[in-house]
Formats: C-alpha cells, sequence, structure tokens
C-alpha cells in the first residue's frame, strides 16, 4: 500500500507575531497575571509536587509547526494547568520562606518596557540612556538608604564612586573580591598569601566566590578563607576577627577582604561595621553584604548598622527582596570605580568607541563578570517613581510592624523560644518541646499549603545547633490576618 | 516670622498598585512597545547622543511622594522624550552592529509572564515547575540545533548530560573554564599548572573567564591562558593548538580547557571542531561557544560544523542573539552534569529540603555562579512554541538569504572587499581604497541615523590588521529593502 505523505511547503517568512497579535495577547498576560495575584488566596502556598510531575505532562519533542490560532490558547491552559500547579508561589501573601522576593505592578511593568526596549547595555555607546538612568537610579538609591556621597556619581562620572545593579548580591560578593584580589596585587601583595575573612554566619556565596577566584578548592576549603565565630547574637565577633587577621599578618599572610553582613540569612544578624573598620588594615577591602536588610536602610531608625560606612569600599543590597522590585536586582556601589574596573576592564577592537576612549563615559561591562547586560534600571526607576521615599518606607514600616507583633507574640508564650534578635522583618524560633517538634512544625505548615516557612540551625546558648524555623515577612500582599492566622497555626500545632 | 509647615502624616500602608491599575497601565505598556516596534523607521537607529544628556534630564535626588494621578502619564512622557532619543535601537530593521539581540512577542510576554510569577528557581524545591520546564525546553533546543543525547536529560534527572539558560555566553565560558579546574584537580593536576587554549580571535571573555578564576592577573597575562594562531579565514589553526599543547606537556604544564568557537565575534570563523578534537588530549575539557552561530544549527544545512561534537564537553550558543528570544538567554549544556557542579555546589543549612537530599532532581543554583535565579525558560519556551522548528529555521534562512545578497553584492563590486568568508548572517568587508575611507564609510553611516554598524581588525593576506566593517543581518524587522538600502548607501559613498 502506497501511503501519501503530505509535505509542508517550506516557510520563506517567519512567523512573527503582529502588532495586533501582540496587543491581543499582551493583554491577556497583562490580565492573566493580574488574576494570579488576586487568586493566591485560594491555592497552597506550596502544592503538593513531586520530581518529575511537569516533565511528564510536557512533550518529549519541540513543535514541528508554527502556531495556530489556537496555540496561544493552549499556552494560556498549560500555564494554568501545568505551570501554576507546580510552583512554589512566592508572591501568596502567605509565604514566609527564605527572604521576600517582591514583584509589583511597577516592578513587572519596568521588566516589560526592558524586554520590549531590547537594548544590550554592555557599553555607554550601545545604549546612553540604559547607562545615565542607571547611573541616576543608583544614585537615588545611595541617597534613600542613607550611603555617603562618596558612594555616587553625582553630576559627573569621573567621580571616583559610584553604583551599578547586578544580578544577585553573589555577584556582588564576587566582583568586589575580584577588585581587592587586584588591588593588593597592586600593592605588590603575593596573590597566594592572600585572606579573606567573614562571619561564619555570612552568606554560602563567599565560599562560592572564593571557588571562583581560586581561592578555595571547595566549599570547606579554608586555606585563604577565615570564618569568624559570632557572639552569642550570631554577630561577627570583631576582637576574634581582629586576632585572626593579628595571626594572620604574624604568619606573612596578606588580609586582602573582609566582608561584613548586615543581615545574615539565618537571622538577620547584623554584624558591628563600626568594630570591623577598626578592627581591619587600611589596606584591606571591606566589603558590607546588606542583600537582605539593607532595604530597611530607606528608614532613618535603621541607619544606626550603617556606623563604620566611611571605612567602607563596596556595598551592596538587594532591592529584589523586600523593596517592591522584581528579581533580579541587586544594588552594588564602590567607593572607588577604578579599584573595581581595573580588575574587570578588558577591550578587544569590536567593542572600542570614542566615548570609551575619551574616559567621558561609564561602561558598565567593566563592572561585572558578564559582557551582556539587560535595561535593568527601568524597573528600579519605575518603583522609585512609583512609590516614592514615603512608599518604601511604609512598605517596610509595615512589615517590621508585622513582625514585631509576631516576635511579641512568641515572647509571651513559653512554649516558642525566639532564637534571635528580631531587626527588620525576620522571625526566627524554635518550639521549647524540641528540635523534632520544631522540624515537625514547619514540615506540617509546608504541607497544609496554608504558608511556607523555611528553616536553618543556630546555636543555642550551650553553643548547640538546634533547629529554627524562619519567618519572613515582607511580601507585597502579606496583611496582619496572614500573619495572625500563621500565628494561630503555630499555636494550635503548640498546644496539640 | 512664624513659617507653618504641613508635615505629611506618615503612611501606613504602602501605596501598591491595585490589580486595576495594574491591567490599566499594562495594557497602556504593551501597546507603547507596539507603537515603539512599529515606528523605528520614523526615527534614527542612533540619535545624536552626548554624554551626560539623559543624566542632566533627570532629577538629582528621588521622590519623596508616592505617585499621584499623572505620575504614570509622566513616566510615558519621560519614556518617550528622554529615555527613547537616547538609545541606541537595536531592534530597528537598520541596525546592523554587533550581533542581532533578538526581541519578539513571545519573547517579550515570557519576560513578563516571568515577571508576574516572581518565583527563585535556584532550588527545584523553590520552583519545580521552573526547573522541569528549563531541562524539557533545554532538551527540546538540544534536540532543534541537533546535539547529541549525550547532552539531553531524557526523562530522568538523573542522566548524565542537560542544559540550563546562563544570562551570557560569558557565563558559560566560566562554569566551564571552572569545571574544568574542578577536574584537573580531581585528576591531581597542579592547579598552578594548568594551562587554557583558544583561539586568537576568541572572544574576551574568554580572558575575562581567565581573570575571574585567578589564571590571570590582566587581560594580557597568557602565562596560563594560550593564545593560538588562525589560519587565512580566521579559524583556529588545530596544528598550532597540536604543537602548543606539545610543548607546554614538555614543559610540565596541564592542558586543562580549550575553547572552539563556531562564529568569532570579528568575522564569524568556525574553529575546525573535529581537527581540534583530535589534536587534544582525552582528560582536556573541550569547550564549544557557539554564541551566534549555534542558531544557525536549527538548519540542517549548517550542522557541518558540529563534526567533532562527540568529544565536547560543553557547549553554549546564544537565543538571545538570533534566535527569536529575549536578552537573557544563553544555553548552555554539559556532557556530565557532576563534573559541573562538583566546581560549583555548596549546600548550606538554610537551602536543604528533602528533594534535594534524595538526589532525585536538579537544582539550578549548582549550574551556575549566583544563588537565585528567574523563570527564565518562560520565554524559550514561549518562542519555541510560537515559532516551531520550521518558523525558527525560516527565520535564520531568510537572514542568510539577506547576507548571501549582500555578499554577491560586495563579490561583484571591486570597490569593495570582502574580507572573510561569510557563514550565516555575518558580512565584513573593507573599502579597497583604504582603512581610512572604510572607518569614513562607518562613522558616516552611523552619525546618518540611517543605520547602525559595528567594526572590528582583521587581517588581511599580509597580515596586517585592517580595519572592517561587520554587518550582521538577523534583525526581528529587519527585510530585504533594508539591506538594499544600506547596499545603496554603501554604493553612493563609494562612488564619492
Amino acid at each position: 500500500m502506497e501511503v501519501l505523505v503530505r509535505l509542508p511547503l517550506p516557510m520563506t517568512t517567519p512567523p512573527h507575531m503582529t502588532p495586533d497579535e501582540f496587543r491581543a495577547i499582551g493583554h491577556r498576560m497583562i490580565d492573566w497575571i493580574a488574576d494570579y495575584h488576586t487568586s493566591h488566596e485560594a491555592r497552597p502556598v506550596r502544592p503538593p509536587i513531586a520530581p518529575g510531575a511537569v516533565l511528564g505532562q510536557l512533550p518529549t519533542h519541540p513543535p514541528e509547526q508554527p502556531a495556530d490560532a489556537g496555540e496561544w490558547d493552549r499556552i494560556f491552559d498549560d500555564l494554568q494547568k501545568i505551570i501554576v500547579p507546580n510552583l512554589l508561589h512566592w508572591q501568596s501573601p502567605n509565604f514566609f520562606g527564605y527572604f521576600p522576593c517582591n514583584s509589583t505592578g511597577p516592578g513587572i511593568l519596568g521588566e516589560l518596557a526592558s524586554a520590549g526596549f531590547g537594548v544590550n547595555g554592555m557599553l555607554w555607546a550601545t545604549s546612553p540612556a540604559a547607562t545615565e538612568l542607571e547611573m541616576r537610579t543608583l544614585d537615588w538609591m545611595a541617597e534613600l538608604i542613607g550611603l555617603p556621597e562618596r558612594f555616587q556619581f553625582g553630576d559627573t562620572p569621573h567621580a571616583r564612586g559610584g553604583g551599578c545593579i547586578q544580578s544577585t548580591a553573589s555577584d556582588s560578593t564576587l566582583v568586589s573580591l575580584l577588585a581587592a584580589r587586584s588591588q593588593a596585587r597592586a600593592a605588590g601583595a603575593d596573590p597566594s598569601a592572600l585572606r579573606l575573612y567573614a562571619s561564619k554566619h555570612a552568606h554560602s556565596s563567599i565560599a562560592k566566590a572564593a571557588m571562583v577566584a581560586g581561592l578555595a578548592a571547595g566549599p570547606d576549603d579554608t586555606t585563604h578563607l577565615c570564618l569568624i565565630d559570632a557572639d552569642d547574637t550570631h554577630r561577627l565577633d570583631a576582637s576574634a576577627l581582629a586576632a585572626a587577621i593579628d595571626t594572620d599578618l604574624k604568619n606573612g599572610w596578606y588580609p586582602a577582604w573582609v566582608c561584613a553582613t548586615l543581615g545574615t540569612t539565618g537571622s538577620e544578624a547584623i554584624d558591628p561595621l563600626a568594630d570591623i573598620a577598626t578592627a581591619i588594615p587600611p589596606h584591606t577591602w571591606l566589603h558590607v553584604d546588606a542583600a537582605y536588610t539593607g532595604a530597611a536602610l530607606v528608614c532613618p531608625e535603621f541607619r544606626w548598622m550603617l556606623n563604620g560606612i566611611d571605612r567602607v569600599d563596596s556595598f551592596c543590597f538587594n532591592p529584589h527582596k523586600s523593596l517592591l522590585t522584581n528579581f533580579d536586582c541587586d544594588c552594588f556601589w564602590v567607593a572607588d570605580q577604578q579599584s573595581l574596573t581595573r580588575a574587570l576592564s578588558i577591550m578587544p577592537e569590536y567593542l572600542r568607541n570614542q566615548a570609551t576612549d575619551a574616559g567621558a563615559v561609564i561602561d558598565y561591562r567593566d563592572w561585572q563578570v558578564p559582557l551582556g547586560r539587560k535595561f535593568r534600571a527601568l524597573k528600579l526607576w519605575f518603583v522609585l517613581r512609583h512609590y516614592g521615599r514615603e512608599g518604601l518606607q511604609a512598605h517596610i514600616r509595615e512589615h517590621v510592624r508585622l513582625a514585631t507583633w509576631l516576635e511579641t507574640q512568641i515572647n509571651g508564650d513559653d512554649r516558642f523560644v525566639l532564637v534571635a534578635p528580631r531587626i527588620t522583618g525576620l522571625v526566627c524560633f524554635r518550639l521549647a518541646s524540641g528540635d523534632r517538634e520544631t522540624r515537625r512544625l514547619l514540615e506540617q505548615v509546608n504541607a497544609s499549603g496554608a504558608a511556607f516557612l523555611s528553616h536553618t540551625t543556630l546555636p543555642d546558648e550551650t553553643g548547640t545547633d538546634r533547629y529554627v524555623i524562619r519567618v519572613a515577612i515582607g511580601g507585597v500582599l502579606t496583611q496582619e490576618r496572614h500573619v495572625r492566622s500563621l500565628w494561630h497555626v503555630f499555636e494550635d500545632f503548640a498546644g496539640s
């Protein structure tokens, strides 16, 4: 039997979406997102999800033909039926895990506008407005969080200091470390004698940056990375840092880089910046990782933790955590641009241009590891214009108020133990009845879908690591009733 | 005289955009983008822009108050009056600079959906659907470009190979280099004896990765990085590579990593992969950087350049260049996942979870330098579903057709010299009248705003570096008439 196969004619015109199709499907996507954000309470924060559940619903092979008239209907269907039921819903008002990852109207529209422009801001010359808007919004943000003027461009790119947007705080950690190494090398230090210092409660991205930079063979290699003990509130012990540096100097090491954390991931401990600043040698690069807590600096009542900032070489925090700006948006500042660009600059012929050659502009590719970069300043600009200083403060103060309320409940109930001072929005506690019970509480809450929590371990007063629940309050949609409901869940569990 | 100052009451509720406001402003932004993309021909590709022009139009200080009713009108005004006149318009049909940076309807809507979800896919557990959709779309893409099955997950995360989305090819270069170092270390190599190899025409991100990894003190440090000579079509000379490795081995070096470029930035030279594969020792990591040209592999007629792929350890290309997916989207595959994750994995307590502990899932944070990551698979999924294999092929073949047409004109006119073989969409030429004239042509075209071109230098047959114009054809909106107009501009100039 002969089978007749009708072969499609090869296409000569790519099936680009027409402007009218883009308008129609775009409006629909906007509405879909608005519906998604107004329907969180009708679904579990973390649905029951098994590995492979999504893979099993996706075709094994890619589509051959372009979309027909019904394909975008099917795409919206798949979003609803395959994606939504298999996501952890970070924007749910009942999401209290990790740290917040704020997504807002202005932030989403900034991402949209950036995608629409589709420019690559690697050089000033490839996107002047992208570069200059980023410079100005970073200056604005520096002012909003109370950073000294030496971290700002002001009216000239020839200023010594300035800021840029990195993808994450991990990237800021890495580039500050590379700048420190470059500075040490310029000072004549032996690259094999460099030492780096951070609290033992500092973020894992520090050990990872050391691995990337070739200063650690693995996560536990402390040849070059010295993790400093903490006090009983999990803050870096500045006298232990001073002692470690003293010993290292005597042994021929070169203290190249110190990271002070303002808000550790485990418990939001605030390292004593002023004490650290006086504990370190003049040539040592001092980086501040304020990834989470930095957002709260828009409120002057939290600026006490900036005491010591005049000694700081670089500083970062993530507006994509609690400051209403969609991921990815880490703000990173240096006091001396050249110390950074010396470590990262490279100029192939195909990127040469007059503005760069004249030294008249900032080329942000020299501030980061990748070459290409998005127009991320738009979303931050939209957020700052939409909220204004007062709106940002209101968001922070509201979640601090809710966290304080939860802290008060915990402190007033001896079935619960607050395990670290609450600073802004993170509340860390355990059950008095023991680690197993604390873990069971977390697992029960998460499995119920009523809320989502994450955990860590922290040493108790005897130095024993205990299982700890972290409640990070700061979601855009989180209101008082969600925190009250969470507390009732805790109470019910403890009483059972 | 007493001055009465009315202090604003502190806000208690953050001024979040309501769902209705989001719908209204969102629809307006969608329409604004559609209008932007349909109005490119009415404006210069590169407007006349002076450093500081944007800074000078932006307020020095951030806004204090939240947006009033008119603020979003002013934001749209500012987009039109401050941003648009000061951008290089990468999406213009007359943009032929650098490489394309495709922005499409499906790509933009993917970015929008991703921003709407606002999830952080650092772990499978923090975004199962994001992880599994990425696994599947990377398998699809591997199939579409003809990569062997060993680079795919198939139906299990326990497969040896697999892919992920990195931000840029620079990131792929860096992580493959880190994997190679880790592998060399595991094989007992002295980390200070590692040598890396690439063509002297390879991308600057290779020297930058060496700097980041601590294997180069600066862009010109060749202690560990060996740049290999090219043949007269600018392809890496595999016999020179073999000789360099031979000499290095005799001198106690450890050849750790080789990068083959499929499509150099300067001239789209295709390094001879099969010859490279046989020239290197068995333990050497072979990475392929196909950042630009990889997109053309959706068409079988270009797969000859994959000869040798069975020896390759990692491979990347950028759908955000010519494959219709918004920046950032670099697809990166490894043949052996563990060789990568061994170099990048680190597990703090606050990220521990059952799925990871059980080894049942892929945690993409172990495939990259940063911890946090976006739901970037959505935009790639939308693009693949919208275009299908045939639509992708049609896009590539159309721009290859236009580039071939331009090449033919240049070859038929002895005022112009084609300086490198045209492979897919990049046409490189100079004027027979000399470098100064070639540069003047580029500057005149770019200043006119009628089109935008970029340049490089390439050695001529005597080995002398010559100024070269690069015409990269592959914009979403670029049609035959735009390329014909460009050629007429070239002809007019040459005739004057």
